[in-house]
Parts: structure tokens; sequence; C-alpha cells
């Protein structure tokens, strides 16, 4: 075994002192069991429990982090098995996972090194490094893993010791595979979370249709504003069925406002002949924040708003491939002056809980730690997406702790639909915390004894807390 | 004693050649005397130097920071004893400092742990960690200090080193503390500020009122611009009598203007009328910042501007209890624009000095360090509140120096109406500042002989330097 | 010697373990060959090979780093030495540098420290701090010194074992040095670069003249879009002709624009009668831009964008001495929204290269490494001007490598005017990127050997793989 393969002490400060007090504070906390309370991993995986069908499919063409790094330096899609909308695989998944490991280099100190191999390990017991000479063994131990039934999908949940492990599904889905997850008893470990941007956003294509099936759905009148928010309210009843504790919120911006019925109603009408204009979708977008708050306050459910990201920027990708590989791109955001409206309404609202999530680290010191440590109901989500990663969780504590305290935050959780993976991130945020407090520790700014304390509520307890769950 | 508590090493780098670098620079430092050029003590403590009433409302009711950390947590400001507008407090001290107390592990890592547990320490011997249990103990211990003449408020200056500190008044403000210190000697040790807010933007509450009363206090008809400008140099020659050698101006963005003549009288007009727009109003702010300037480059009165926070987001605060609670948040700033007029003016002028704040640290090395390190009249005040914080002086130090130098910065001001933390405050910047300049001693970036100079520049000199003081 | 003059372990992290594997991969890098693709030498020097005049026409008056710090704390540009418009030098070189090395703490931890003192060092031999007591005696060291032929342009060039060194013409330049340098057969080492601001941008004074000069330069007919256009790649050609790889933009927004040819059209129509906007010719540069990329994708040329500079802030200045010296203040970028029309039409073409400078550090998370980690075209400079520094540097491989990955960066370049601090800021890049990699290597998150193949890479191959060096 390679030294320095997943080395036992990865990400540990150098100093032997400090990282001695890291690694002590690790130990007490790597083997908690894994909560997960948002993600995107596929219902069906859990209600079927089939085997996945082959390393490329499982690695290489579902993670947008690998396929978008491998395009930046000139490898085109097809050549990485990315099926073109109504086309066929180009090359076979053998031939993609080579070209893969031949560009290994290019991941040299990023995250998705660290995910990779840690889940090519812990699940495959492979540690040797990717390159163009491992390739087929590599492919080979993986296809036949996956043969096994220790790589099934619930099998992989139990060796990850995942306890709780949420899904997210869109307002319309009809939730059959949580139906058949709940005769299996399975709901409550697993979870889905009410995602209604399918019928939030007026620029989703489909818009008015959706609306119509969620009036269907829930025998509301969907073509007037209340009895569209009596729909949503009746959906996120449905959900709550099938375990959900929490809604989420894509929005390209943090705006909210808080409009006056009639207006509501003629935005309503506008979108629902499609004559709304961008900025009165974006109005339409940010009423809705509120609106879902309000639900939100009444039913318990906690919300959370996913902002600030430029979807889909490179359009011959979308026309070719699809949304989702790659060509999203953050943008600045204001959750000042944007949650203003939602916040007065309800910032203080007894059963309010917000998770805010940001792609704009500017905001973490100046805006999102000081909303956190003023607003009952505010709590700031773990790094997301591009900042899921090592420095950017040492930036993200860096510039959140000193305004937000430790515990208005709602510790971590994976985001991701690469389920081999999430060991390899919690694994990653956990020995990042300890890292953070054992930089407080050694610089006596915390005891030894609360940073164990904080080591457990950041890797177990807070994202619990955090989503309501039992 | 807790050896954690107030560990004599604390905020100094782990690194143990590094550390005794750190040690030995501080320890050059720690006994210098206090320079507080900015910050916002009661004149009147000072005045009539009658003793701190109790624990509470000396260490609680009065510390935004702490009452917004509690109130995230869930605690209501009636429980914490903030008395509503009109209303009895609802509690006793001692049932606030209790719950306080047992919320204690809020502050894990915060500044307020450190401020609170050095005040403690330093005036009451104080050192055990705040908790349920010794909230008692600790009452008692703080309320009998208070009694005695040791916790006077003269008392207090005189312990901590204060030698020079600054209130800030209101333009309308008649100076009836500061003229009894004139009588017992003390201006020049204790000096007002002027912060005439109240008669330079046109969204206060009873602007036109407060301008007639300007021209009473000044025999100036303030309806006219040229009036206004002469009433506001009378007035600033007033404040100098009592020991003034600033103006301090709180503004929502950094944005100045350089109107013609009749522009300002057609705002001043509208405003006095109160039919100024809210971007009139903006105007109105920005040519009376460029008005400050030029008065200024007259007078020699140094201008700070704190720039760039939304106040009162929380309308129901502001109506139940009232401003300065908790609910002000930071926005974005931009200075490169914003101050252009203004620096295109008076930028150069001689005897021009203009004192920056922001709470946008994303314009620390993108705009701040780069106006510092060009215009002669321009320095950077120390981080602002929610970055007067270990990390927030590392990352203000780490950004600043290079482009700004140190000897742009305007060294350190506490910018707090907390008396007894005054001490702690300059203690964790000098304990940064010797941080910082070890690590660069360590990496052969500054001699050691240069960063004891740099060490008490940043810790004394500086201040006194940017402030015109004696 | 001094010992603590430049030390041989500067910049270095302190820990002695990471230390030595940061030294150990600087022994690798330390001694490979200069590549500088893009700067501001002036290519006279090299084409006539003459001695350099003085010590402070040679390191002070030519450095807008150190004037605008002396400026800053109230040293007049007229006492050191800046010639007024139309105006003669008002003080001697001599009393100049006397005046600039009494002031030398101003610059105590900044990089112009760095680069002065390594030169000196380098190139002269002085190994004592500059002060008052010392500016004679290096004065004349240096004056002798440029007296010598190892002080000639080209001996530089040879003992700073500089491969390649690009200088930057405008469109309109004749290149009579680099015809010169082509007969002396120096073309390849040194090359020119097209940047071609002075006829892409209408705000420049005598921009319809220029294009009408660019006309007869190429034959084309430059009042007409297309005919612009095809000047473009006539005269880009012509550059090509003395070793230009690349084309250069400085441009105060990353705007882009993808227009209709009526629309370009009339933006030129009004361009040349001068009547257009401010906001249109911020269209026309956007258009210019996406243009520019069109071009680079038929011929080759790499495409830089400088973006994010207001310049001449200082109309003083302006009027009085000039542009470049000191008065340009970096604001606010949105690469995303802005380079959005240009990249999806030309981000994936296949020998289009572009290369991004910001100097909004908040960018290099939330965008650039975002955008460098999706396009293949698109890689990220190192960072510029202000951010040219040690903690500059840190923060640009802190925030960048985790999603750009180290292949998506453009490796260094010195960007100066200052021949002599070549070296040293090719050396300061080299120390940070192994003090940066060292640590990587400690924490267990490269393994030393891909360490040493990341040094060398970024050292000197990024560079000549990003501008198609041979």
């Amino acid at each position: 075994m390679n030294a320095e393969f997943l080395h036992q002490d990865r990400l540990f400060p150098a100093d032997p002192q400090v990282r001695s007090v890291a690694r002590a504070l690790y130990e007490g906390v790597a083997d908690l069991p894994i909560v997960s309370p948002h993600g995107h991993t596929d219902p069906s995986w859990f209600a079927n429990d089939t085997p996945f069908s082959d390393p490329a499919s499982l690695f290489l063409t579902p993670d947008h982090y690998v396929l978008r790094m491998l395009r930046s330096a000139g490898i085109n899609y097809d050549r990485l098995g990315v099926v073109r909308r109504g086309g066929k695989p180009l090359v076979e998944g053998r031939e993609a996972w080579r070209l893969f490991c031949a560009n290994w280099h290019l991941f040299a100190g990023t995250p998705s090194q660290l995910w990779v191999e840690h889940s090519l390990a812990m699940f495959f017991g492979i540690s040797v490094p990717l390159s163009a000479e491992t390739a087929d063994t590599v492919y080979d131990t993986i296809d036949a893993g996956l043969k096994t039934p220790a790589l099934r999908p619930m099998a992989v949940l139990d060796r990850a010791k995942v306890e709780v492990i949420a899904t997210t599904e869109f307002a319309l889905d009809t939730l059959e595979h949580h139906k058949k997850l709940k005769e299996k008893g399975l709901i409550g470990r697993i979870r889905t979370t009410y995602r209604p941007d399918d019928v939030t956003d007026p620029d989703v294509p489909g818009f008015a249709a959706n609306l119509a099936r969620l009036g269907e759905l829930t025998d509301e009148e969907t073509s007037t504003w209340a009895g569209l928010i009596r729909a949503h309210a009746v959906r996120r009843a449905f959900f709550r069925e099938y375990g959900a504790t929490a809604s989420d919120h894509g929005v390209p911006s943090a705006l909210t406002v808080d409009l006056a019925e009639y207006e509501k109603q003629a935005l309503l009408d506008k979108a629902l002949r499609g004559t709304i204009t961008s900025a009165e979708a974006e109005q339409f977008r940010g009423q809705m924040m509120t609106e879902m708050a309000g639900l939100a306050a009444e039913d318990g459910m906690v919300m959370q708003i996913h902002a600030g990201v430029q979807r889909n920027l490179d359009p011959a990708l979308l026309a070719g491939y699809g949304p989702n590989l790659g060509a999203d791109i953050p943008c600045r955001a204001d959750y000042v002056n944007g949650l203003r409206p939602l916040l007065a309404r309800f910032g203080s609202a007894e059963n309010f809980r917000l998770i805010l999530f940001t792609l704009d680290e500017s905001t973490y010191a100046r805006e999102l730690a000081p909303l956190a440590g003023y607003w009952p109901s505010v709590i700031i989500g773990p790094p997301w997406w591009f900042h899921d990663s090592p420095n950017g969780i040492r930036r993200y504590l860096d510039t959140m702790h000193e305004t937000a305290g430790f515990y208005n935050l709602a510790g971590f959780n994976d985001d991701t639909r690469a389920l081999l993976s999430i060991p390899a991130r919690h694994d990653v945020w956990r020995r990042e915390v300890c890292r953070f407090l054992a930089l407080l520790v050694s610089e006596h700014r915390v005891s030894r004894d609360t940073a164990e304390v904080l080591a457990a509520h950041l890797s177990y307890d807070a994202a619990k807390r955090a989503y309501n769950l039992p």
C-alpha cells in the first residue's frame, strides 16, 4: 500500500503538536453515524436495491466535478461517454475510464481526488493512484466489486453508517420510490425533500402545465394565488408522509418580496398566460420564497435556500447534452437586501427555520454570519458545491464562527448524487472541523473539552437539529 | 485558576519558535498606554464618576454582540432584561444574568468570549468560565466589585492605562458632560467627536427641526446651503473646544458627489419640505460628505467615514425595543466610485485626513489598500464591528499591508460603549499584531528590529498620529 | 552581509519540516530559465543595448508601486523627480534617491521591498538595507555598476536567464525596435504583443484618427465594421511577424456582447462622429472583445483580458503629470455575466485560448476558477498588479486550485517595466508556489513527486504552454 495514498493524517496541520490534537479530536468523531439531510441520490436505488451497472457510469458520467475538469482540459464529452440528447454512447465505459485515468494528474489537490480515492479504497480496497497504467486493473476490480452484495445500495448505506439520508424530489413527483420505501419500512432512514422549483419558477419550461398538474394532484385551484399556496400546503403534507422534514429552493438570487394580494395574482396571471417578463419572473420567485416561509412557519418544515448560480451558461452544451454537466457558474449574491422582506415577516416566527447556502464566499462574514447571529430562524448551511473542499471549509469556518458562533451552523450535508462518495465527503468535513478546532485549542481560544463537544456537534448533532430529525 | 482561562499565550501561533517571537514582541507593547480615539462610552460616566449599577446592565443589556447571539438562539429580549419602548423590565438583572451564563457555550471562540473573560479577570479577579453553575457567584463578585472605588469610571480609565479616550456626540448635543469635564480639567484625556449625522442625513426623523435647531445654536441661516455649511463650521469649532480632533460619519454607502450650488440648494429645499426622494437623500448625504471634507481641509479635523451597514432590518425590533440591538447587517460597499468626487477635490489637500472603515472585507485588498497607498489624505481604520476579532484582524492585516504598507493604517480603536472591555479589545489587537509580525519575522520578510518598531507603532503611535492627538 | 537581508529561506513556512520540503522543491526550480510572456519592458533597450542612465531613473521614477507609496506618505512627486507635463526635473536624481531611501521604512513587508532588495543584491552586490545613511553609497554603487557591460539590457537578460520575454505594443505602433531586433536575430527571444486598446476603445483620445491610421497601415476601410475587423486581422499578422503569440486587452470591465451587424455599424458610426455615449462605448468595447476572440480562434493568437481597473482617478495628477503614476484603483468585476456572450460563441473553439486577469480577488473562487474548470479555452493568469505579492499569491492559490486545478493556471508573468526586478518577481512566485505545495505535501494532499512536477510546471512550463511558446 502506498504510504501517501489516503494517509491517515491527511488534511491535518503539519505542526506536530497541533496535529496530535486534531488527530485526537478526529478519533472521537470519525466513527459517528452519517446524517445526510440534503442530497441528490436516486430513491430507486434504495427502493429496488439492485446492483450498480459499471465503473464508468458510477464514477465518471454522473460526476459533474470530474467531467468539467476533463472538459476544461480539452477532452470532449463524447469521448467520456456522456450521451447526447437523443443519442447513443459513442464510447464504451472502459474506454472512457481509461481516458479519465490517463488524465488523473489534472485532479492533483482537488476534492475530487480525495473523494474518488477514498471511495475506491473504502468500497473496493484499491490503494493505487489512478493512471494510464492502473486504469484496467482498477476498472476490473470495481466491476467485480459491483457484482457483490456488499455493493448493493442498501449495503452501501450500512457500510457507510448512514443513519438517515434525504433525497430531493420536485413537487410534481409522485414519490413512487418512496411509496415502496414506506412499504419496506425504510421511510425515516430515507426521506424525501420538497423541492418545488417546478411550480415556483415561471421560467421553468411547461410552467403553466405544471401548475395545472399541481392543481389536479391537490384538488386546489392553482390559477388563483390563494389556491396555489393551498396546493403547496397540501403537497408539503404529502411529502411529509414520506419523511420530508425540509423544503429546498434553488433560485438564481436571494431576492424575496412581500407583495399585495392583487399584485401576486397579476404575476400569476401573466405567468399562466406566458407573458411574464424576466423582471416579473424574479418577483414571482421572490414572492414564492416568502410564501414558502409562511407555510414553513405553519407546518414546521425547514426551509433551505440555495441561491446564486447562473445555470447553463453554455448554450451548445445545453442543446447537445442537457443540464447539470458543468456549465453552471456562481455569481454574486445579496442576502441582506434580498432576504429583507422575508425576514421582516417571518424571521422571528417560532417554528420557522431557514438554512442559507451560498456560492459567494464574500457574503460569509459580511452577510450570512451577521444574519445568523441575529435572526433566531436563520442558520447557515455548510460550504456548497465549489466550496465543499478542504480550503473551502477552512475559509467558511474562518469567516463564519466569530460572528455566527458554532451553534448557528447547520453541520454538514454532502449534497451529492454520488453515493459512494458520501463517506468521503463527510470525512473531509470532519477532518477539517477537527483541524480548525485543534488550531483554536492550540491558540488557547477554546478548551480541549469544548473542542470535543464542538467536534461532535458539527459532525453529527448539528445536522439533526438543523433539519428537525428525530 | 483554570490554566486555559485567559492563557498567557492566547492567540499566538502554535509553532513554538514563532510563538516565542510573538510573545517577545507582545511583551514590548502589552503595557503601553491605551489610545482610544473612537468609541461610544458615555461622557456622563467620566463627568460624574458615579458607580455602575449592576452586573446585567453593565455586561449584558448594553452589549449588542452578546444580545444578538442569545437572540439568535431563540432567547427573547424580554427575558434578557431589554426594556421595551415605554415599558418596564420584565425580569430582574440576576435572572437575565443566569440565562446569559447558562448559554455561555454559544460564545465559544467568539471575540465576546475573549472580551468578557478578560474584563471579568482584570477588573473582578474572576477566573472561572461562565455557566449555569457559576452564574450566581460571578454575579455577586461583580456586584460587590462595582460598589468599590476601584470600579468607578475614572478609576477604570486609570487601571486600564487609558491615556486618551474620545466619545462621540451628535451635532446638536450641547456637550453638557464635556463642559463638566472641562471644569475638572479632563478635556484632553477625554474628548468629544463631531458626529453630525443628525443634521447631514435627511432620512433622520425630525431632520427639518434638527436643521432649525442647528441654526439657533450657531446663529446661521441653515435653510440656505451656504448657511448650513457655515453652521457646521461653527459647530465643529464648538466641539473642538471640548477636545474634538475628529468628525465621524455613519453612512449607508460610501457615495459622495460634488454638485453645483443650485443643485445643493434644491436638495436642501426638498429635505426641508420633506419631499426628498430616497435617491435624492443619498445625493444629499453624498454632497455632505464632500462638504465635510472641505471643512476638514480647512479646520484640520480628521474625517472618519463608517460606511456600509443596513440599519434596523427588523421592523418589529425597532418598533418594540428601538435601534442598536443587533438588527444591523453589513452590505456591499463601493469606495472607489463612491469616494471619487470627494477625493478628486480634497484627496491631496495638505491638512486633510480621511480614515475609512468598512464592513465589506472584499474591499480591503481591492479598494481600500490601493486608495490608502496613493492618496496622502487616506488612511484605513482598523477592522470594524463584526470584523474586530482575531480572525478579522488576521484577514485585515493579510490583505492590507502589502499595498497600503503599515504606515497607512490608523492603528486600533475599540469603537465600544462597553467601558470594561476596552483593555480586552486593545489586548486582542496587540496580540494579533504581534502574531502577524512574528510570522513575517519567521518568514524573513521583516527583521526583528523592524517588527518591534511596527508593533509599537500599530499598538500606540499610529492612533495618535492618525487622530492628530498630542 | 546582513543575515536577514534576502535570507535564503525567505517566504518559506516557519515550521521546520514544511520549510525543508519547501526548500527542496525550490531548489528544483530556482534555476529554471525565466519565461516572461507578458510585460512592459521597452523594446528599445534590447534593440539598442545602451546602458541605463542613472539609479533614480532606473529604480524610482518609472516604478509606480514605489512612487505611490511615497506619495501616500505626503511626499510630492516633484520632490521625487517625476517630471510635470511640459516641465523639467525639479530635483536631481541623487536628491530624489536620498528621499526614497530615507523613507524606506514605508515599504516594510511590501513586495516592493523584496523586489528592490533582490535587484540590488543580484545586480549590484548590495546587501545593506536602504536608509538615509546608506543612500549615497548605494547610489554610487548602482551608478558605477550601470556603466559596466554587465548591466547592459541584453546582459541583464542573460544574467537573469530570461529565455523569452514579451513586450507590449499598441496596434498603431510600427514596431521599429522589433524590426531592429529581427535584424539582430532576437525575435523569438524577444517578442511583441498585440495590444489594440488604441483602436478598440472609443474613449481613447483621438480614436477616429487612430482608426483612420489603422486603415492606412492595413489598406482596409476601417469606417465599416467588417473592414475594421479585417484591419485587425492584418495588423495581428504583422505583429506575429515580430514574434507575437498573444494579444492583450485592458478594459474597465469584463463585459462582452454579441450584437447584430447593423448594431455594430451604428456604434462605429457614432464612435467616428464622436457622439458615442458612455454606455455605447462600453458596448463597443464589449463587442470588440468578442471580435478579438473570433480572430483569435482563427489565427491562434492567445487572448489576454486585463479587466477591472478605474484609471486616472486623480484628475490633478493626470493633468499635471500624466497617466500610470498610481491613481489607478481596482474595482469590482463580473466575469460570469460579462463574458457570457463571448464564451457562448467561442468558449469551446478549438484553437482559442483566453487568459483572464483580475484585480477583484472575490472572483477567484466564485467566478474565475469555475469558468476555467469548465471552458477548454479559459485559463487564469497569475495574480496581477496589487495582488502580485506573497500574500496575494497565497490567496490566489488557496482559492483557485481546488476548482480550477493546477493545469488551468497560466503560470507566472511579471507584467513589469522594471527590467531588473524580473528575476525577483519570478523568484517570489517560485518560492510561494513551493511554499504552497510544501503545505499540501505536509498535509498529505499531494505526494512529494507530484509536488515536484507541479513546481516545475508552474515555474516554467505552464507559461510556455499558456502562450503557445515553442
